[in-house]
Protein backbone atom coordinates (compact mmCIF):
# COMPACT_ATOMS: atom_id res chain seq x y z
CA UNK A 1 0.00 0.00 0.00
CA UNK A 2 2.98 2.42 -0.42
CA UNK A 3 1.71 3.90 -3.54
CA UNK A 4 -1.04 5.23 -1.43
CA UNK A 5 1.34 7.56 0.41
CA UNK A 6 2.34 9.17 -2.85
CA UNK A 7 -1.04 10.99 -3.01
CA UNK A 8 -1.27 13.79 -1.88
CA UNK A 9 -4.93 15.31 -1.23
CA UNK A 10 -4.92 18.80 -1.26
CA UNK A 11 -7.79 21.47 -0.05
CA UNK A 12 -7.73 24.78 -1.25
CA UNK A 13 -8.94 27.85 0.99
CA UNK A 14 -11.67 25.50 3.08
CA UNK A 15 -13.55 27.64 4.84
CA UNK A 16 -15.16 25.11 7.48
CA UNK A 17 -12.62 23.82 9.23
CA UNK A 18 -15.15 20.37 10.17
CA UNK A 19 -14.48 19.96 6.75
CA UNK A 20 -10.73 19.42 7.00
CA UNK A 21 -10.82 17.19 10.25
CA UNK A 22 -13.73 15.24 8.13
CA UNK A 23 -11.45 15.04 5.19
CA UNK A 24 -8.58 14.02 7.39
CA UNK A 25 -10.65 10.73 8.90
CA UNK A 26 -11.97 10.17 4.96
CA UNK A 27 -8.38 9.68 3.67
CA UNK A 28 -7.33 7.73 6.78
CA UNK A 29 -10.36 5.32 6.96
CA UNK A 30 -9.00 4.53 3.23
CA UNK A 31 -5.17 4.20 4.01
CA UNK A 32 -4.08 7.83 2.67
CA UNK A 33 -2.11 9.35 5.14
CA UNK A 34 -1.09 12.85 3.31
CA UNK A 35 -2.65 15.71 3.16
CA UNK A 36 -1.95 19.77 2.37
CA UNK A 37 -3.89 22.76 3.46
CA UNK A 38 -3.60 25.76 1.10
CA UNK A 39 -4.77 29.13 3.01
CA UNK A 40 -7.45 27.30 4.83
CA UNK A 41 -9.32 29.60 7.29
CA UNK A 42 -10.41 29.26 10.08
CA UNK A 43 -7.55 26.86 11.10
CA UNK A 44 -6.40 25.15 13.19
CA UNK A 45 -9.80 24.59 15.13
CA UNK A 46 -10.95 22.23 18.13
CA UNK A 47 -14.28 21.28 15.14
CA UNK A 48 -11.29 20.10 12.47
CA UNK A 49 -9.71 17.77 15.28
CA UNK A 50 -13.34 16.56 16.42
CA UNK A 51 -14.48 15.79 13.22
CA UNK A 52 -11.61 13.66 12.62
CA UNK A 53 -11.92 11.70 15.22
CA UNK A 54 -8.92 8.51 15.13
CA UNK A 55 -7.61 10.82 12.38
CA UNK A 56 -5.62 13.62 14.45
CA UNK A 57 -2.33 12.16 13.14
CA UNK A 58 -3.10 13.01 9.44
CA UNK A 59 -4.13 16.66 10.65
CA UNK A 60 -1.28 17.16 12.42
CA UNK A 61 0.78 15.73 9.72
CA UNK A 62 -0.60 17.68 7.10
CA UNK A 63 0.93 20.31 5.19
CA UNK A 64 -0.10 24.39 5.21
CA UNK A 65 0.90 25.98 2.54
CA UNK A 66 0.82 29.76 1.56
CA UNK A 67 -0.45 28.98 -2.33
CA UNK A 68 -1.15 26.18 -4.34
CA UNK A 69 2.10 25.83 -6.65
CA UNK A 70 4.39 25.53 -2.95
CA UNK A 71 1.61 22.29 -2.32
CA UNK A 72 1.82 20.77 -5.71
CA UNK A 73 6.04 21.06 -6.31
CA UNK A 74 6.85 17.65 -6.11
CA UNK A 75 3.63 16.54 -7.88
CA UNK A 76 4.23 14.87 -11.44
CA UNK A 77 0.75 14.37 -11.91
CA UNK A 78 -1.81 17.31 -10.90
CA UNK A 79 -5.57 16.31 -10.68
CA UNK A 80 -8.34 18.88 -9.87
CA UNK A 81 -11.86 17.86 -8.82
CA UNK A 82 -14.93 19.67 -10.56
CA UNK A 83 -18.74 19.69 -11.83
CA UNK A 84 -17.45 20.94 -14.98
CA UNK A 85 -14.38 21.87 -17.36
CA UNK A 86 -15.87 25.55 -17.78
CA UNK A 87 -14.79 25.11 -21.95
CA UNK A 88 -11.56 24.42 -20.64
CA UNK A 89 -9.53 21.76 -23.13
CA UNK A 90 -8.68 19.40 -19.89
CA UNK A 91 -9.55 15.61 -20.37
CA UNK A 92 -12.03 14.87 -17.98
CA UNK A 93 -12.39 11.54 -16.46
CA UNK A 94 -14.86 9.80 -13.87
CA UNK A 95 -13.75 9.03 -10.46
CA UNK A 96 -13.16 5.58 -11.07
CA UNK A 97 -10.85 5.87 -13.93
CA UNK A 98 -8.74 8.28 -12.36
CA UNK A 99 -8.17 6.51 -9.46
CA UNK A 100 -6.89 3.72 -11.26
CA UNK A 101 -4.70 6.09 -13.47
CA UNK A 102 -3.48 7.95 -9.87
CA UNK A 103 -2.55 4.30 -9.03
CA UNK A 104 -0.50 3.61 -11.97
CA UNK A 105 1.83 6.32 -11.51
CA UNK A 106 2.24 5.77 -7.91
CA UNK A 107 3.25 2.38 -8.90
CA UNK A 108 5.80 3.81 -11.11
CA UNK A 109 6.98 5.57 -7.91
CA UNK A 110 5.53 9.17 -9.43
CA UNK A 111 4.07 11.64 -6.71
CA UNK A 112 -0.14 12.19 -7.18
CA UNK A 113 -1.61 15.81 -6.17
CA UNK A 114 -5.77 15.53 -5.91
CA UNK A 115 -7.28 19.16 -5.77
CA UNK A 116 -10.19 20.18 -4.04
CA UNK A 117 -11.51 23.49 -4.19
CA UNK A 118 -13.23 25.72 -1.91
CA UNK A 119 -16.72 24.66 -1.09
CA UNK A 120 -18.93 26.83 -2.65
CA UNK A 121 -17.03 27.35 -5.60
CA UNK A 122 -14.89 24.63 -6.72
CA UNK A 123 -11.83 25.21 -8.43
CA UNK A 124 -11.09 28.58 -9.87
CA UNK A 125 -9.86 28.90 -13.61
CA UNK A 126 -6.46 29.65 -12.25
CA UNK A 127 -6.23 26.63 -10.40
CA UNK A 128 -7.39 24.41 -12.88
CA UNK A 129 -4.82 25.03 -15.26
CA UNK A 130 -2.62 23.25 -12.81
CA UNK A 131 -4.15 20.36 -13.76
CA UNK A 132 -3.67 17.41 -16.34
CA UNK A 133 -6.89 15.80 -15.55
CA UNK A 134 -10.40 16.90 -14.22
CA UNK A 135 -12.16 14.24 -11.99
CA UNK A 136 -15.92 14.53 -12.67
CA UNK A 137 -18.49 13.10 -10.32
CA UNK A 138 -21.68 11.43 -10.93
CA UNK A 139 -23.59 13.84 -9.07
CA UNK A 140 -27.74 14.52 -9.66
CA UNK A 141 -27.92 17.64 -11.86
CA UNK A 142 -30.81 18.83 -9.98
CA UNK A 143 -28.58 18.88 -6.48
CA UNK A 144 -24.96 18.24 -7.17
CA UNK A 145 -24.08 19.78 -3.88
CA UNK A 146 -21.54 16.97 -2.63
CA UNK A 147 -20.03 18.07 0.65
CA UNK A 148 -16.08 18.61 0.31
CA UNK A 149 -15.46 15.85 2.81
CA UNK A 150 -17.53 13.59 1.06
CA UNK A 151 -15.80 14.36 -2.15
CA UNK A 152 -12.28 13.45 -0.70
CA UNK A 153 -14.34 10.12 1.10
CA UNK A 154 -15.51 9.48 -2.88
CA UNK A 155 -11.96 9.69 -3.68
CA UNK A 156 -9.99 8.07 -1.28
CA UNK A 157 -12.35 5.25 -1.80
CA UNK A 158 -11.80 4.68 -5.62
CA UNK A 159 -8.45 5.22 -4.81
CA UNK A 160 -8.15 2.83 -2.81
CA UNK A 161 -9.96 0.08 -4.66
CA UNK A 162 -7.90 0.98 -7.88
CA UNK A 163 -4.90 -0.16 -5.46
CA UNK A 164 -6.60 -3.57 -4.35
CA UNK A 165 -7.75 -4.51 -7.85
CA UNK A 166 -3.72 -4.01 -9.27
CA UNK A 167 -4.27 -7.18 -10.65
CA UNK A 168 -5.78 -6.10 -13.62
CA UNK A 169 -2.52 -4.25 -14.70
CA UNK A 170 -4.01 -4.30 -18.56
CA UNK A 171 -6.61 -2.07 -17.76
CA UNK A 172 -4.03 0.69 -17.11
CA UNK A 173 -3.53 2.77 -19.54
CA UNK A 174 0.12 2.59 -21.20
CA UNK A 175 0.71 6.55 -21.19
CA UNK A 176 1.30 6.75 -17.58
CA UNK A 177 3.11 3.03 -17.18
CA UNK A 178 6.01 3.28 -19.63
CA UNK A 179 6.70 6.66 -19.64
CA UNK A 180 10.22 8.19 -18.19
CA UNK A 181 10.75 10.48 -15.59
CA UNK A 182 7.84 13.27 -16.63
CA UNK A 183 8.08 16.98 -15.22
CA UNK A 184 6.91 18.26 -11.65
CA UNK A 185 4.65 20.61 -11.02
CA UNK A 186 7.44 22.58 -9.48
CA UNK A 187 9.72 22.27 -12.85
CA UNK A 188 6.81 23.20 -15.23
CA UNK A 189 6.35 26.49 -13.16
CA UNK A 190 10.01 28.06 -13.36
CA UNK A 191 9.61 26.86 -16.97
CA UNK A 192 6.57 29.00 -17.51
CA UNK A 193 8.12 31.99 -15.54
CA UNK A 194 10.89 31.81 -18.11
CA UNK A 195 8.43 31.10 -21.17
CA UNK A 196 6.26 34.17 -20.49
CA UNK A 197 9.05 36.54 -19.36
CA UNK A 198 10.87 35.75 -22.69
CA UNK A 199 7.55 36.48 -24.25
CA UNK A 200 6.99 39.79 -22.47
CA UNK A 201 10.52 41.16 -23.69
CA UNK A 202 9.96 40.37 -27.23
CA UNK A 203 6.11 42.19 -27.06
CA UNK A 204 4.47 39.01 -27.68
CA UNK A 205 2.69 39.10 -24.42
CA UNK A 206 0.90 42.71 -23.16
CA UNK A 207 -1.54 43.83 -20.76
CA UNK A 208 -4.38 42.85 -23.25
CA UNK A 209 -3.63 39.50 -24.06
CA UNK A 210 -1.34 38.09 -20.83
CA UNK A 211 -4.35 36.21 -18.79
CA UNK A 212 -6.21 34.41 -21.84
CA UNK A 213 -2.55 33.69 -23.53
CA UNK A 214 -0.64 32.88 -20.59
CA UNK A 215 -3.77 30.12 -19.60
CA UNK A 216 -3.74 28.70 -22.91
CA UNK A 217 -0.06 27.92 -23.01
CA UNK A 218 -0.22 26.19 -19.89
CA UNK A 219 -3.42 24.30 -20.89
CA UNK A 220 -1.15 23.36 -23.61
CA UNK A 221 2.02 22.24 -22.16
CA UNK A 222 0.29 20.73 -19.60
CA UNK A 223 -0.92 18.35 -21.77
CA UNK A 224 2.01 17.34 -23.03
CA UNK A 225 3.42 16.04 -20.13
CA UNK A 226 7.04 16.70 -20.46
CA UNK A 227 9.69 14.43 -19.43
CA UNK A 228 12.84 16.12 -17.31
CA UNK A 229 15.05 15.63 -19.94
CA UNK A 230 12.86 17.36 -22.74
CA UNK A 231 12.78 20.56 -20.33
CA UNK A 232 16.38 20.40 -20.81
CA UNK A 233 15.68 21.29 -24.31
CA UNK A 234 13.15 23.47 -23.69
CA UNK A 235 14.83 25.83 -21.21
CA UNK A 236 17.93 25.29 -23.39
CA UNK A 237 16.57 26.71 -26.09
CA UNK A 238 14.72 29.90 -24.34
CA UNK A 239 18.28 30.63 -22.96
CA UNK A 240 19.60 30.11 -26.74
CA UNK A 241 16.35 32.81 -27.42
CA UNK A 242 17.36 35.26 -24.73
CA UNK A 243 20.96 35.62 -25.64
CA UNK A 244 20.14 36.41 -28.75
CA UNK A 245 17.80 38.75 -28.43
CA UNK A 246 18.45 42.88 -29.42
CA UNK A 247 19.11 44.90 -26.38
CA UNK B 1 -33.72 7.35 -12.63
CA UNK B 2 -36.64 5.75 -11.60
CA UNK B 3 -35.16 3.00 -9.75
CA UNK B 4 -33.33 5.22 -7.18
CA UNK B 5 -36.42 5.96 -5.86
CA UNK B 6 -37.12 2.54 -5.01
CA UNK B 7 -33.84 2.11 -2.85
CA UNK B 8 -34.80 2.57 1.45
CA UNK B 9 -32.28 4.13 3.18
CA UNK B 10 -32.72 3.00 6.41
CA UNK B 11 -30.73 4.72 9.67
CA UNK B 12 -30.88 2.46 12.45
CA UNK B 13 -30.99 4.06 16.43
CA UNK B 14 -28.82 6.83 15.45
CA UNK B 15 -27.00 8.96 18.14
CA UNK B 16 -25.34 12.49 16.06
CA UNK B 17 -28.36 13.88 14.01
CA UNK B 18 -25.63 16.26 12.16
CA UNK B 19 -25.03 12.40 10.60
CA UNK B 20 -28.52 11.95 9.43
CA UNK B 21 -28.74 15.60 7.86
CA UNK B 22 -25.27 14.71 6.12
CA UNK B 23 -26.39 11.48 5.14
CA UNK B 24 -29.44 13.09 3.78
CA UNK B 25 -27.61 15.20 1.36
CA UNK B 26 -25.29 12.73 0.68
CA UNK B 27 -28.30 10.64 -0.99
CA UNK B 28 -29.87 13.73 -2.47
CA UNK B 29 -26.38 14.89 -4.45
CA UNK B 30 -26.12 10.95 -6.04
CA UNK B 31 -30.51 11.39 -6.81
CA UNK B 32 -31.93 8.69 -4.00
CA UNK B 33 -34.42 10.78 -1.94
CA UNK B 34 -36.19 7.72 0.13
CA UNK B 35 -34.84 7.68 4.04
CA UNK B 36 -36.40 5.91 7.24
CA UNK B 37 -34.76 6.88 10.77
CA UNK B 38 -35.65 3.76 13.09
CA UNK B 39 -35.68 5.63 16.72
CA UNK B 40 -33.18 7.90 15.91
CA UNK B 41 -31.88 9.91 19.22
CA UNK B 42 -32.02 13.39 19.40
CA UNK B 43 -33.85 14.17 16.38
CA UNK B 44 -35.51 16.25 14.93
CA UNK B 45 -32.52 18.71 15.49
CA UNK B 46 -31.42 21.80 14.55
CA UNK B 47 -27.75 20.40 13.35
CA UNK B 48 -29.39 17.62 11.11
CA UNK B 49 -31.05 20.42 9.44
CA UNK B 50 -27.81 22.22 8.88
CA UNK B 51 -26.09 19.46 7.86
CA UNK B 52 -28.88 18.40 5.40
CA UNK B 53 -27.89 22.19 3.64
CA UNK B 54 -30.24 21.94 0.33
CA UNK B 55 -31.80 18.29 1.10
CA UNK B 56 -33.71 19.38 3.68
CA UNK B 57 -36.90 17.83 1.48
CA UNK B 58 -35.49 14.65 1.76
CA UNK B 59 -35.27 15.19 5.51
CA UNK B 60 -38.65 16.26 5.81
CA UNK B 61 -39.84 13.58 3.74
CA UNK B 62 -38.13 10.90 6.10
CA UNK B 63 -40.07 8.28 8.01
CA UNK B 64 -39.25 7.64 11.90
CA UNK B 65 -40.03 3.80 12.30
CA UNK B 66 -40.35 2.40 15.92
CA UNK B 67 -38.82 0.02 14.97
CA UNK B 68 -36.71 -2.49 11.83
CA UNK B 69 -39.44 -4.20 11.06
CA UNK B 70 -41.53 -1.24 10.72
CA UNK B 71 -39.08 0.61 8.31
CA UNK B 72 -37.95 -2.51 5.99
CA UNK B 73 -41.88 -3.64 5.97
CA UNK B 74 -42.17 -3.38 1.65
CA UNK B 75 -38.53 -4.59 0.95
CA UNK B 76 -38.00 -7.38 -1.23
CA UNK B 77 -34.50 -7.05 -0.29
CA UNK B 78 -32.47 -5.87 2.82
CA UNK B 79 -28.75 -4.96 2.29
CA UNK B 80 -27.08 -4.48 5.78
CA UNK B 81 -23.72 -2.73 5.69
CA UNK B 82 -21.40 -3.73 8.02
CA UNK B 83 -17.61 -4.61 8.33
CA UNK B 84 -17.64 -8.27 9.36
CA UNK B 85 -20.24 -10.93 9.34
CA UNK B 86 -19.62 -12.52 12.67
CA UNK B 87 -19.95 -15.63 12.03
CA UNK B 88 -23.48 -15.68 10.11
CA UNK B 89 -23.63 -17.41 7.05
CA UNK B 90 -25.27 -14.31 5.15
CA UNK B 91 -23.22 -13.80 1.92
CA UNK B 92 -20.92 -10.89 1.81
CA UNK B 93 -20.45 -8.57 -1.26
CA UNK B 94 -18.29 -5.71 -1.74
CA UNK B 95 -20.91 -1.84 -2.05
CA UNK B 96 -19.91 -2.37 -5.79
CA UNK B 97 -21.35 -5.71 -6.69
CA UNK B 98 -24.27 -4.75 -3.86
CA UNK B 99 -24.94 -1.51 -5.64
CA UNK B 100 -25.23 -3.36 -9.22
CA UNK B 101 -27.64 -5.70 -7.28
CA UNK B 102 -29.94 -3.40 -5.78
CA UNK B 103 -30.11 -1.60 -8.97
CA UNK B 104 -31.24 -4.76 -11.14
CA UNK B 105 -33.80 -5.49 -8.64
CA UNK B 106 -35.19 -1.70 -8.63
CA UNK B 107 -35.66 -2.53 -12.39
CA UNK B 108 -37.85 -5.58 -11.71
CA UNK B 109 -39.86 -3.15 -10.14
CA UNK B 110 -38.46 -4.38 -6.31
CA UNK B 111 -38.07 -2.63 -3.28
CA UNK B 112 -34.07 -2.48 -1.64
CA UNK B 113 -33.75 -1.54 2.29
CA UNK B 114 -30.38 -0.65 2.60
CA UNK B 115 -29.64 -0.80 6.64
CA UNK B 116 -26.76 1.14 8.51
CA UNK B 117 -26.35 0.59 12.08
CA UNK B 118 -25.39 2.58 14.90
CA UNK B 119 -22.03 5.10 15.13
CA UNK B 120 -20.67 3.08 17.08
CA UNK B 121 -21.31 -0.35 17.15
CA UNK B 122 -22.60 -0.89 13.28
CA UNK B 123 -25.65 -3.28 13.21
CA UNK B 124 -26.67 -5.90 15.81
CA UNK B 125 -26.94 -9.79 15.20
CA UNK B 126 -30.57 -9.47 15.13
CA UNK B 127 -30.22 -6.51 12.66
CA UNK B 128 -28.42 -8.88 10.39
CA UNK B 129 -30.60 -11.45 10.50
CA UNK B 130 -32.84 -9.30 8.63
CA UNK B 131 -30.74 -9.16 5.38
CA UNK B 132 -30.08 -11.22 2.61
CA UNK B 133 -26.57 -9.55 2.09
CA UNK B 134 -23.91 -8.00 3.84
CA UNK B 135 -22.30 -5.04 1.95
CA UNK B 136 -18.93 -4.71 3.14
CA UNK B 137 -16.22 -1.49 2.61
CA UNK B 138 -12.80 -1.87 1.85
CA UNK B 139 -11.82 -0.30 4.86
CA UNK B 140 -7.57 0.50 6.06
CA UNK B 141 -7.93 -2.64 8.97
CA UNK B 142 -5.43 -0.37 11.27
CA UNK B 143 -8.31 2.18 11.36
CA UNK B 144 -11.86 0.71 9.53
CA UNK B 145 -13.54 4.01 11.14
CA UNK B 146 -15.88 5.02 8.32
CA UNK B 147 -18.05 7.76 9.24
CA UNK B 148 -21.36 7.13 9.31
CA UNK B 149 -22.58 9.90 6.25
CA UNK B 150 -19.75 9.05 4.61
CA UNK B 151 -20.90 5.09 4.51
CA UNK B 152 -23.91 6.68 3.16
CA UNK B 153 -22.44 8.90 0.79
CA UNK B 154 -20.28 5.78 -0.79
CA UNK B 155 -23.47 3.54 -0.98
CA UNK B 156 -25.43 6.42 -2.73
CA UNK B 157 -22.33 6.75 -5.41
CA UNK B 158 -21.97 2.97 -6.29
CA UNK B 159 -25.99 2.83 -6.95
CA UNK B 160 -25.69 5.65 -8.89
CA UNK B 161 -22.64 4.61 -11.12
CA UNK B 162 -24.46 1.15 -11.07
CA UNK B 163 -27.42 2.69 -12.44
CA UNK B 164 -25.96 4.93 -14.87
CA UNK B 165 -23.55 2.07 -16.40
CA UNK B 166 -26.94 -0.12 -16.83
CA UNK B 167 -28.71 2.76 -18.68
CA UNK B 168 -27.64 5.29 -20.94
CA UNK B 169 -24.29 6.69 -19.72
CA UNK B 170 -25.00 9.92 -21.58
CA UNK B 171 -25.83 11.96 -18.60
CA UNK B 172 -22.62 11.04 -17.17
CA UNK B 173 -20.95 11.65 -20.45
CA UNK B 174 -22.76 14.78 -21.76
CA UNK B 175 -20.42 17.56 -20.55
CA UNK B 176 -17.42 15.91 -21.56
CA UNK B 177 -15.18 18.23 -24.19
CA UNK B 178 -15.11 17.31 -27.90
CA UNK B 179 -11.61 18.36 -28.70
CA UNK B 180 -11.12 21.12 -31.27
CA UNK B 181 -9.84 20.89 -34.48
CA UNK B 182 -6.19 18.81 -34.04
CA UNK B 183 -3.33 20.18 -36.48
CA UNK B 184 -2.61 17.80 -39.89
CA UNK B 185 0.47 16.52 -40.58
CA UNK B 186 1.41 19.24 -42.97
CA UNK B 187 0.51 21.65 -40.97
CA UNK B 188 2.97 20.02 -37.70
CA UNK B 189 5.64 20.13 -40.63
CA UNK B 190 6.27 23.93 -41.68
CA UNK B 191 5.89 24.84 -37.63
CA UNK B 192 9.06 22.49 -37.36
CA UNK B 193 10.88 24.07 -40.26
CA UNK B 194 10.16 27.33 -38.51
CA UNK B 195 11.27 26.11 -35.04
CA UNK B 196 13.96 24.51 -36.53
CA UNK B 197 15.22 27.36 -38.62
CA UNK B 198 14.98 29.98 -35.69
CA UNK B 199 17.09 27.55 -33.55
CA UNK B 200 20.01 27.17 -36.26
CA UNK B 201 19.63 31.44 -36.19
CA UNK B 202 20.68 31.28 -32.87
CA UNK B 203 23.17 28.69 -32.70
CA UNK B 204 20.98 26.51 -30.58
CA UNK B 205 21.04 23.42 -33.73
CA UNK B 206 24.31 22.73 -34.91
CA UNK B 207 25.37 20.33 -37.23
CA UNK B 208 26.36 17.83 -34.46
CA UNK B 209 23.47 18.02 -32.64
CA UNK B 210 21.09 18.84 -34.58
CA UNK B 211 19.76 14.89 -36.18
CA UNK B 212 19.13 13.61 -32.19
CA UNK B 213 17.36 17.45 -31.47
CA UNK B 214 15.22 17.33 -34.17
CA UNK B 215 14.06 14.28 -33.49
CA UNK B 216 13.11 14.75 -29.42
CA UNK B 217 11.29 17.79 -30.16
CA UNK B 218 9.22 16.44 -33.19
CA UNK B 219 8.29 13.81 -30.35
CA UNK B 220 7.67 15.77 -27.97
CA UNK B 221 5.10 18.34 -29.73
CA UNK B 222 3.72 15.32 -32.26
CA UNK B 223 2.61 13.64 -28.89
CA UNK B 224 0.74 17.16 -27.86
CA UNK B 225 -2.18 16.65 -30.48
CA UNK B 226 -1.99 20.69 -31.21
CA UNK B 227 -4.82 22.11 -32.02
CA UNK B 228 -5.24 24.55 -34.76
CA UNK B 229 -5.44 27.49 -32.90
CA UNK B 230 -2.95 27.10 -30.65
CA UNK B 231 -0.69 26.53 -33.68
CA UNK B 232 -1.54 29.95 -34.13
CA UNK B 233 0.15 30.99 -30.68
CA UNK B 234 2.67 29.25 -30.96
CA UNK B 235 3.61 30.40 -34.73
CA UNK B 236 2.98 33.92 -33.47
CA UNK B 237 5.68 33.07 -30.49
CA UNK B 238 8.22 32.27 -33.22
CA UNK B 239 7.82 34.94 -35.42
CA UNK B 240 7.92 37.45 -32.50
CA UNK B 241 11.32 36.00 -31.80
CA UNK B 242 12.44 35.99 -35.26
CA UNK B 243 11.87 40.06 -35.01
CA UNK B 244 13.83 40.42 -32.33
CA UNK B 245 16.97 38.90 -33.04
CA UNK B 246 20.12 40.23 -33.33
CA UNK B 247 20.94 40.63 -37.03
Amino acid sequence: MHRLTRINTVLIGTTHPGNIGAAARALKVMGLDRLSLVSPENYPSPEARARASGADDVLSASRICLDLDEAIGDAQWVFGTSSRSRGMNIPMLDMHEAAKKMIAAAGQGQSVAMLFGKERYGLTNEEMQRCHYLVKYPANPQYPSLNLAAAVQLAAYEIRVACLNEGDRTEMTSDLVTRPEICDAGKMQSFYQHLFSTMQEIGFLHAKNKVSMTEKFRMMFNRMNIETHEMDMLRGFLSAVNKNLKK
